[in-house]
């Protein structure tokens, strides 16, 4: 099973090579900026959810691209994996050391300067250890929008947010954080220095190292600093939550919404009756505004740069429309910003109210929307054929086709509930690819998917993946045992 | 001088390997679809400007992915290099033959099938054949739209879009050609097919080959289908025209616009009065609609979801509250969709009018927008600097920061203007690349900007770009002479 601790035997951390090794390492950085002892270690060698556990000679933190590029020279030279390491809030392992070979970590929260912003060009410079709530604040104090919104974002930074070209909410309206990334500056296995801060928006003088780099998850080459885009800020926003009896409800919804607001949609977040009740039983000033709980509900938000009463005009013309043919059953509109904000915490408290209701299998998918109810109604068979207590907490972004497809259930022990994980697995994400979606949506490969990525994909896409990776990183220095 | 046709001496059509090679391409698309007559093959041989010819032993014409895997296996066995063609109408010659080694014109004209329509999951999915505008029409038919909008809409195929990442009117609000596909197919070098058709819009499973094979004007891989995202269809479109003074003001008013109309906004056309003399000199009934010809004027569009009169108070309480500044000093508006459609023949008219006034060396050049107008000033004095009578003639998306900066004289003969063409182009070339700017915006490289392309870039990005083509065409049978 893939999601186990990939922990072997620890390096040998007397060898001479090693000694030499960390003494550079020291010159390169400074000594406080190179950790060995394993109790400062400890943090930085396994992730937040505590699923994935490695080991390292050292932990580096280099403060500039200069030093990033003198650690992965020495890297290079000495044959020393390298794993990248921005603020280790990921979902599946990339960020932790894998295997047992010679490596070390990249930490580069230390890169956390603002090189430059213009408003003018509509693009903010930052160096990959910034946080991304750091972004958003700085575009909001300019009266702009950064628009990456996701969990994590108090400590997440820039630089994992390209390396696993994350998502969030707001996709549906802007994009991915590809999208959100004009350029990059990279540090590549052997130390060059890929500089690439272009801040255009238009830019064809050959291959696209960017979108290359971006999602490659640190194993082509390590983010040192990006331009972003910033986006007007909306006047006003008008928020509904509308309650529907199943998926294929909410397709049709989506699409009135999108006719009706084109870009001004910028949010469309479901979540299942069964997530809702279970918010509310672990935050009960969260219960669900209406008396029937519905099968399945859906956070329509809208953005807008006239004014909250145009803007609102807009959302109940749609929602009534919806109403009176009969698509939706119900639906409350935000009166303030602050009931706004409160539908928006049921859908954030969902993932840490799941953590109470028994052992998950979490899936992180992706299908064509017009091909999620089929896919559900296959899945959910497929899951019943398991014979086992299982329920289904759903929720996620269906404006992107992204669902979060959480399967729960009572513990039967280690053993048994690892087996059961696996079988939903497999079960989950064969009939995500016979229906032509993706098996990690929006969280990366790490080490969590890998081999599942492997059983499913294409070999031919997989030996072109694997060519570049050779042609980018031929030692295979960077961020091992992820991705490929 | 980079511009000059690359022919050289014509392949031995004669050789023995050659016609080996000719019966195995006969058998595998059939007889009617290998011309070789030279005749036949004229019209795939040069560009449409007639400023690039080159040689080839056939034109071969697939009808389907499996053929056009099976012409790209012989072609790899018997180390012919393929050129691939879509529309042929591209500006930078990067669809016709260089050099004299063996070569086939791989015409992709009759790969023009819509696979597939997904209206709920806002997809098509087209063969790279397929015109733009037939993928155009067709959105419009479905109520969608399909944003991707150039002047070669009629004869240019979706292939050739991708290929080298085109832009055009709608990019300020819709992105590039990149932006607007989900996943493509293709086949690589030796005749690999790379399925990578996914309609979704999140997918963090490896490195995205999509991306790098956007753009890479067919260096990297032959695009044979795409998946394409529709939009939306605005309910309104609100235009109008507007004089200024200079390019600060132009950016000002842009960043105005975007404030009050957020995505709303999709088009900020920039023509200089000299451009807008020109079109009225060539197309009378195309005059300025004010008295006075003001410096510059910028053509703005609005797309609406609501209607036609919420969409023109919107633009003119914008235009009022410019006027009442003194930031524009005339504005009309739009009273009539054929009026809007007269403003934009007026921007469309320029490429033609300028044909009329002299010898131009045009550049497609982009710059951060907050770069524009310090850059035009330097631009303007390095030309000054050659004591020639050139005239600017200045248009472009200025919300993209991209620039058509075309620079017009009286001829003086042929090796003369040969001389200050690229004796111009060197010195707006060398702003460009001061100001952080890119050389080719929306055209590609191909054989037109490859060589200053290397002049310019850091040869560190140019070693990078080398690995990965080296990874993905190690023979170097792909589109030769063109990007790299």
């Amino acid at each position: 099973m893939s999601e186990l601790s990939c922990a072997g035997a620890p390096p040998s951390p007397g060898a001479p090579d090693d000694v030499a090794f960390l003494a550079a390492l020291v010159a390169a950085v400074g000594a406080a900026h190179v950790l060995t002892d394993a109790a400062e270690m400890a943090a930085f060698l396994r992730d937040w959810r505590g699923r994935f556990h490695g080991q390292a000679l050292a932990v580096v933190r280099p403060g500039s691209t200069p030093e990033v590029a003198a650690v992965l020279r020495l890297c290079h030279g000495h044959r020393v994996a390298v794993v990248p390491q921005g603020g280790n809030t990921g979902l599946s392992g990339g960020a932790t050391p894998a295997g047992a070979r010679r490596q070390i970590v990249l930490q580069l929260g230390r890169l956390n300067r603002v090189r430059s912003l213009d408003l003018a060009n509509g693009t903010v410079t930052v160096e990959s250890g910034c946080v991304l709530q750091q972004v958003q604040q700085l575009a909001e104090a300019h009266d702009r929008l950064f628009p990456l919104s996701l969990a994590a974002e108090g400590s997440c930074t820039v630089g994992g947010n390209l390396a696993t070209n994350a998502g969030g909410t707001a996709v549906l309206r802007y994009g991915n954080a590809r999208e959100l990334c004009l350029g990059v500056e990279a540090v590549m296995a052997d130390g060059t220095v890929f500089q690439g801060l272009r801040a255009l928006r238009k830019d064809n003088t050959g291959y696209s190292l960017r979108d290359l780099l971006i999602g490659s998850e640190g194993t082509l080459g390590v983010l040192t600093a990006a331009v972003l885009k910033l986006y007007p800020r909306p006047r006003a926003r008008a928020t509904a939550l509308v309650a529907l009896q199943g998926v294929a409800d909410a397709v049709a919804l989506l699409g009135q919404a999108q006719a009706a607001l084109g870009p001004l949609l910028t949010g469309f977040e479901l979540m299942s009756g069964a997530c809702l009740q279970a918010v509310a039983r672990h935050r009960p000033a969260l219960a669900q505004p209406w008396a029937v709980e519905p099968p399945l509900a859906v956070l329509v938000e809208q953005s807008a740069f006239d004014d909250q009463a145009a803007a609102d005009d807009r959302l109940q013309a749609l929602l009534a429309s919806a109403l009176d043919s009969g698509l939706i059953q119900e639906a409350v509109l935000a009166q303030s910003q602050a009931q706004a904000q409160r539908l928006w915490a049921m859908r954030e408290g969902i993932s840490e109210a799941l953590q109470h209701e028994g052992v998950q299998a979490k899936h992180d998918i992706a299908l064509p929307i017009s091909a999620l109810a089929d896919f559900l109604a296959e899945a959910q068979a497929a899951l019943d054929g398991l014979e086992a207590p299982l329920r289904l907490m759903l929720f996620g972004h269906v404006g992107d086709g992204n669902l979060h497809f959480n399967v729960v259930w009572p513990s039967r022990g280690a053993q048994a509930d690892a087996a059961l994980h696996e079988a939903v697995n497999t079960r989950v994400h064969d009939r995500v690819a016979a229906w032509g979606g993706s098996i990690s949506a929006e969280h990366g490969l790490g080490q969590l998917r890998r081999d599942e990525n492997r059983r499913l994909k294409d070999p031919a896409e997989l030996g072109l993946q694997r060519a570049l990776k050779q042609a980018l990183d031929p030692l295979g220095l960077l961020n091992p045992g992820k991705v490929l």
